[in-house]
């Protein structure tokens, strides 16, 4: 079952490497099956090299394993809150990929600031707050989710479709996983230029609202015109 | 018809995920025809791995497709502009290369800091102007263009064959496709060079304008030597 | 005899190049087999290109060479050092790698600031002091490995597998020279991500205690649950 | 005839692009026969991938051509200089490598921060100091040659085997084409260590005089003891 999904989070995750989003095994994607409920996920500890279509783990959304031998990847709770959370997105990836990960690390939002950007979000990428001493006790990759959720709830994940962690590293998700890692990409170049960005200009201000407006909105939306 | 142009402005394209200048398919290339007034230029949308010849798209100086099945590029009226305004150019570029962009995003212009950038530059690189809420909202692509004319209206663009556009990213150009793509190799390279320098230094000047002189015109112009 | 031992050391140095952790013969990695005390060591000037196992060298732990043609690495005597003082480890690298060299040439300890040094060292990456002239001028070799254990008065190397050596670059280590390979190029991965981090914020404090405790314990010790 | 010397230039001059220090033809080495006085140099503008033994230039230490149908490269009277101001010298390396490039187009010497450096330079890498109008107007690349001459007249060109024309790039050199090549590399990668170091501290002074001395020492001059 979930054959087409399953290939998909395959061709995703191997995607990682070849993008230089990974070190190791730090990065995972995982893809869901809205009908089923079902989530198709990397697992844990195995390297990419090595990866192939039957480790892959599927769980319902309540984290139970459906089908699978090995453990699936220790962020899965993060994962799983997401998508209960935002119930139009299909494919979610996680990265340490170094760029973002060094905004994260900063506790800095990576602003707009040019239309490379705005073409796939629509203004900055939001930096979660600190997570408490007791959500870092408690259940901690399933806090994980609900600090990014918190930080989402005015903004539309499909219109901002990734964040930063702080003190951590990348989220990024997308309509299905071959989507999800187009915007993890995009989000690791966004920020690299965004650190160059600030270092030649520290006092540059976001960019002209009517420019993010009109690189954003000629793509995504009803009104879209772009690549089509 | 136009095949040697069209093979021409096939190469061009593929060279720019050759030299690293493009992520996805940020990024197109340009040539024309002047005899005919025919511009063939990269469709929308597909990616450099698949780029066939016949995908090449062949447009008049008005943005009328003369021959190609699928869209020309989003940027097309761009091209148009400087084609129409800057009557000795023979191909152009568009990237979202990230040094160049990094400038553009900082709202700056690129100093002439050394003999690399002399030797292709006449000085410094400019960048736009922000666009108006107007010029954005209206014919945005073709106002692109627009703002770019209006930068060189005191420069010589064959003294200067790139730009920054302002919170977005560089063009390109040169007497063909071929040597379009090869400036916006050098236009990133001196982006990177100069990022450093002022990080090293944040006072340096200008170079000195007798070493500018030196190595623009002993390679460009009636008394060249360089190279020959 | 030790041919296993070699065999890994021998792959441990091939991947020095591989990841980028090496320029020119700029690196070496060595194994202890612990219960004969015989150290494998690369020799000192051979190009990675033309390692072949014969030329390995190995030396019991006072130094004196046990089986091989070549000289051991020049740095034989920091390694052995390091195996003396810390019984627990399995094997040693040392490289310029870029990141973590520019970090001990600013004579800087490398904080740990996000949860990808968290995963692996538990707090910051010490810098040892500068070494004195009378150590320097001694025997300086050894004299390096003296300032490492100094630095490791109070830590325990398996919580903390790296330092860095003032003014010169790192040291990394493992349970065996695989493993110390993984924790170099962890080392080198963070070093550039913290440049980067506080760059972007100068001020930015180290991470949260519990989220340093969170990610470190969930690998390591024993009530380690991540990876499994 | 100099068929060794050739053959030694050709590799010489291929392994710029292998090591990533040259863009398109922005570099050449050339090596000299000390016995006969002849140089052997890259060709003025000849791709690196198309350049063959065949098209070398020999050419004498006044620059008369003695063999060969192309051009020599621009910067023969700059290499000639060098050759005829330092004897001991046998080969000979410009590149504009974006590291040190960056350095010589700030106007600072390269301070000599840690032992990879002090392995092969015997402190810091000066940069010459601006030409003069006339220098420039003059016999350029001749002046430039005897300003790298003039920066050199209290050091020992073989203890410090490099130097940056500011605002222009580096020139390496060494016993051969070779090691001016492996003097090159070392002088990029030494660059790029000092940059991020400098960024991390402002602050840091040069390393202490007894480390250089024992790094530099150990593996030059008749006291050398490492990689032997």
């Amino acid at each position: 079952m979930l054959e087409a999904l399953k290939e998909e989070v395959l061709e995703a995750n191997l995607a990682l490497p070849k993008y230089g989003l990974v070190t190791f095994t730090w990065g995972n994607v995982s893809g869901i099956d809205r009908e089923s409920g079902c989530v198709v996920i990397k697992p844990s500890g195995v390297p990419y090299e090595e990866l192939k279509i039957q480790d892959l783990v599927v769980v319902d959304l309540e984290g139970r394993t459906v089908e699978g031998e090995l453990n699936p990847s220790s962020d899965t709770p993060t994962h799983l809150v997401l998508y209960r959370a935002f119930p139009d997105i299909g494919g979610i990836v996680h990265t340490h990929s170094s760029w973002a990960t060094s905004w994260a690390q900063a506790s800095r939002p990576i602003p707009a600031l040019g239309t490379t950007q705005a073409d796939y979000f629509y203004g900055s990428i939001p930096c979660t707050r600190p997570m408490s001493a007791q959500e870092i006790k408690g259940d901690y990759e399933l806090e994980t989710g609900n600090v990014i959720v918190e930080t989402f709830r005015e903004m539309n994940p499909q219109q901002v479709p990734g964040v930063l962690v702080n003190s951590h590293g990348p989220f990024a998700w997308g309509e299905n996983a071959d989507n999800a890692v187009h915007n993890a990409v995009v989000l690791e170049e966004v920020a690299k230029m965004a650190y160059r960005t600030v270092t030649l200009n520290p006092s540059i201000m976001p960019m002209d609202q009517h420019l993010l407006d009109k690189h954003f909105l000629r793509k995504h939306g009803e009104n879209a015109y772009y690549g089509q």
